[in-house]
């Protein structure tokens, strides 16, 4: 249970109450019986960066500046030196503008796509592993206990996810506070809303983990990686290209984070094992396909 | 428990075990122990339509031809008419040529992305809309006898979701028996794959049912309605866009199965309720995150 306090680490939770995020549907369950069904909404948003379109983003709608910014960061568009000057929504057109004091030519870029499966688009592959050339990460240090109390707070704050499924969460956490939790119905847009959002604020990036419920692809990998932050936990599994790449970089790689259990393919150096496992809650383990890689 | 019954209903089934799919790597788990972990390979495949560049899409490489034919399919680039005269996958280079004796012309279609929640490229998603135009599905029946036994016997078979996790899973079915069953690390690529498959063996649609891991966004729905398949169920949730092409276009949408449980959002009238949900096993509600919407 989660109580205030708990919550009062955030400085951004989701809302699942906000007016305009889900929908009541009428369904028919497996006995013929009518009943409400809430689902999450998705909309189109058109990113702009200086006059040039970009992108149409399918999301749940809620912080469509900090997609704009913390998407084309991620894409590689923003250059470190290039000042934001504006970024202006436009509810009524479903467009964001990001408007910088850099040139945009990004028409090559744009031409070759790879699809992969988070899905990144905007980005030649081989653009985004370049950018990893030369990057070393700090050294930080993550306990386990950590991850444990992260773990118990995130999977217990009121989210669409607990309340309509069929999403995505991504949290920005420092030590054993869950500070910023941005959910989509796109994996790859809540991590681009956190990069957006430090940003935005103008966060340090080196004291920080990610958690998230998506799978720890190379993509997501190299995400984290070009974010600035050494440490990445996911409930989920890891594909083999992900976890080469963490151990390139140097990035601290935690999967298979359930209950007691936890697997480190990567940066093992930075974790330090503070907790013991066996005061853990454990949970069971799976059998058969139950929870589905969604 | 799968028998060699059930297995021999599939066409196509998993190989978990063919090499090359997972590779083992060193890990260390919660207690500092180390051992062999299983985890998915991902590799880039270049697709090219008659000598156009068009994507490259990260996949787990067992089926490139059909991953290459089913993403040009459900993306529109084959019309209906173009007679596909070759494919040719080069394993070394890493791409795969779909030869037809069509023209090929989609500089401006590659100039706009949409970025959905599952990833879609090369299409602008209007171009994807405009295909449901005067789309009509089949009446068709589906039973529920159906897909609990679907349920149950996709849940038991080998996969590399049960072996290594971090897997998007869509099966195509007929009636109560699962013929061919795609993994990959997008879940976009497992549904191509069926696409590809289909015009490869030139296999009728509107007596199909397709099962997937994967979340019932608008995406997931256009494309399946685009497949001429009547009729869509997973595991997972539902996206209110999803809801509202699947109402449009008359797709039958069925979502949350678990256990004896299952929803049915649109195209109610082509679902029989022939099962007793009180005879099938359950599954225990999820209260907090369990599975994780990966």
């Amino acid at each position: 249970m989660t109580n205030r306090d708990d919550q009062g680490d955030y400085i951004v939770a989701p809302d699942p109450g906000r007016p305009g995020l889900t929908r009541s549907v009428e369904g028919i369950d497996q006995s013929g019986q009518s009943g409400p069904v809430s689902v999450v909404e998705e909309r189109p948003l058109t990113i702009f960066l200086n006059g040039q379109e970009i992108v149409t983003a399918m999301t749940i709608g809620d912080y469509p500046e900090y997609l704009a910014l913390g998407f084309l960061r991620n894409q590689g568009m923003l250059r470190d030196g290039e000042t934001v000057q504006g970024v202006d929504f436009d509810e009524e057109l479903e467009t964001v503008v990001v408007r910088t004091d850099g040139q945009t030519s990004y028409e090559e870029k744009l031409r070759k796509k790879t699809r992969t499966s988070g899905c990144a688009v905007g980005t030649v592959f081989g653009d985004m592993m370049e950018g990893l050339e030369g990057l070393t990460l700090p050294q930080a240090e993550v306990r386990s206990s950590w991850l444990y109390a992260l773990a118990a707070k995130i999977n217990t704050t009121p989210s669409l996810y607990l309340e309509a499924g069929a999403i995505h969460g991504t949290v920005l956490c420092r030590e054993d506070r869950p500070l910023v939790y941005m959910e989509d119905v796109g994996r790859h847009n809540a991590v681009d809303k956190i990069a957006g959002w430090m940003l935005s604020e103008n966060v340090a990036a080196g004291d920080k983990i990610l958690y998230t419920t998506g799978r720890l692809t190379s993509e997501m990998v190299i995400k984290t990686a070009l974010m600035g932050i050494p440490v990445l936990a996911s409930r989920s599994g890891f594909t083999a290209w992900g976890v080469e790449i963490a151990q390139q970089v140097g990035l601290t790689l935690i999967g298979r984070m359930r209950g007691r259990r936890f697997t480190c393919l990567a940066g093992d150096a930075r974790l330090i094992r503070d907790a013991d496992p066996g005061a853990v809650a454990d949970e069971p383990r799976r059998s058969a396909r139950k929870g589905g890689a969604a």
